[in-house]
């Protein structure tokens, strides 16, 4: 999918939202425990009832990994039934040697037929590169993110300086250097919804790309916020929801409970839209 | 296993190597691929081959992952099969916010029952504590990579001064961070080969912990280099070699030449043991 593609997408739907699929056999309805594939039976549901509202799909590689095969036969039939038109995701956070990292964009992109998956920068520019070598495919390249480890490494200093405006953050410099690896047709960044502190910062440096934006909702991020500062010509927001809407409830009644909360969230999003969209030149 | 039971086997068998099983379906010898499962038909032959020269076993996840669900059974039967007396490494390089990392320390020690994981450390601290719950299980921190990128971010200076001595980068940042998380009986870091002009700012900040070095052979480090550089008073190194090991023939005779391989590396081990490893005290 193209970043054209990915706005008109938005502009259709009314709706930059991103619903991360989080399944996991602890949280999901019990009645569902009875079907052959409980995941995949959770996850048809969860997709038949909010489809409508959604642009994005995110399964979080590490709910289906944690059950084995099983669990990547349940992730292999979501994503067969994600309808093609709806940007998906896969939230792996990999990157390793470029051999290896070769591997992983195998697995995604041509295994599972994802559009996109989350990379970690730690390991530089052969690490990320790998992915980036079929023209539709994305990363989502880890910027800044929602947890409070976040402040561990990603905002250090790798440039001190008294005029806080010279000072330049170890994200920024993710940021700037990532730019020559691709495109903002290839490229997004994780900038989490707790670090709208920072979203000016982010905005100067990266001001077309797409951002994957994870925290709104239980983690205390504010949509409206995330939205006013960030939202650029092209869209440029992707905002991920998982629990609130996934697990809106908890009865046999979830589907439609999901669907209230995933148009919910629309209806703000196309306020947003109508608010803060800038004008295209 | 602890620190300790690990340096005991590198005494017993005069080795610090450990083995990389990337096993690849399309560099296995070809009499294999008519075997039910040939991933793990060629992992049980050079472990067979090789489990009297090594100490540990470091499955690269990737290579597993792109085969699909069939990729994960031959991963378990993998573990199931190597002695329990040598240290095994999910080499996955993961991390995430703190309850999906929560369910990878979960996949990689509860259900395929590895001993250690690397992890990448840019989400910091609350995305690798989930992966230290247990006493005997090991983080294995990304630190300084083998590989080019590692230029990129972990050789940025986060900490500039004109006298070099006080000059900070952010690998040493991760080593330094981290120590706060876990102590040498459940962290290790990732040194590559390829970065001897480090090492001793790398054992000035960590004198006791284990380093899994990746990069000699194939990448260019020395073997003896670095372990003249890094052996510490419990051995603390792992010397990786994958590629070399288990891809030193093609044919029928395969497991055979990786036994000879390992056993050349073991018996240069053996050699950098007696001359480098210092007295304890």
């Amino acid at each position: 999918m193209t970043q054209q593609e990915l706005f008109q997408n938005i502009q259709r739907k009314q709706s930059y939202l991103c619903i991360g699929l989080d399944t996991d056999l602890k949280k999901i309805p019990p009645h569902l425990l009875t079907e052959p594939d409980p995941v995949f039976a959770f996850n048809k549901q969860i997709i038949d009832a909010t489809a409508d509202f959604c642009v994005a799909y995110k399964p979080n590689i590490a709910f289906y990994e944690a059950l084995g095969p099983k669990g990547w036969e349940s992730l292999e039939k979501t994503l067969q039934y994600i309808p093609k038109d709806i940007f998906t995701i896969a939230d792996a956070k990999r990157g390793d040697i470029g051999n290896t990292s070769e591997l992983y964009a195998r697995t995604f992109f041509d295994y599972y037929h994802f559009d996109s998956v989350t990379v970690a920068p730690y390991m530089g520019e052969d690490s990320v590169k790998p992915f980036l070598i079929k023209p539709d495919k994305w990363v989502i390249l880890l910027a800044l993110t929602s947890n409070p480890g976040a402040a561990d490494f990603q905002l250090l200093s790798v440039e001190k300086s008294a005029d806080p405006e010279v000072q330049t953050y170890l994200f920024e410099e993710v940021l700037e250097k990532s730019q020559a690896w691709a495109s903002a047709d290839q490229l997004m960044f994780v900038v989490g919804a707790t670090r709208t502190d920072y979203i000016q910062r982010v905005r100067r440096k990266i001001p077309d790309h797409f951002l994957l934006v994870p925290g709104v909702g239980a983690q205390g991020g504010s949509l409206e916020e995330i939205s006013r500062l960030a939202l650029n010509k092209t869209g440029g927001l992707l905002v991920n929801s998982s629990r609130n809407i996934i697990y809106a409830d908890s009865g046999q009644d979830f589907a439609a409970q999901a669907r209230a909360e995933a148009q919910r969230l629309q209806q703000e999003m196309a306020a947003y839209l109508q608010q803060y969209l800038p004008a295209s030149s």
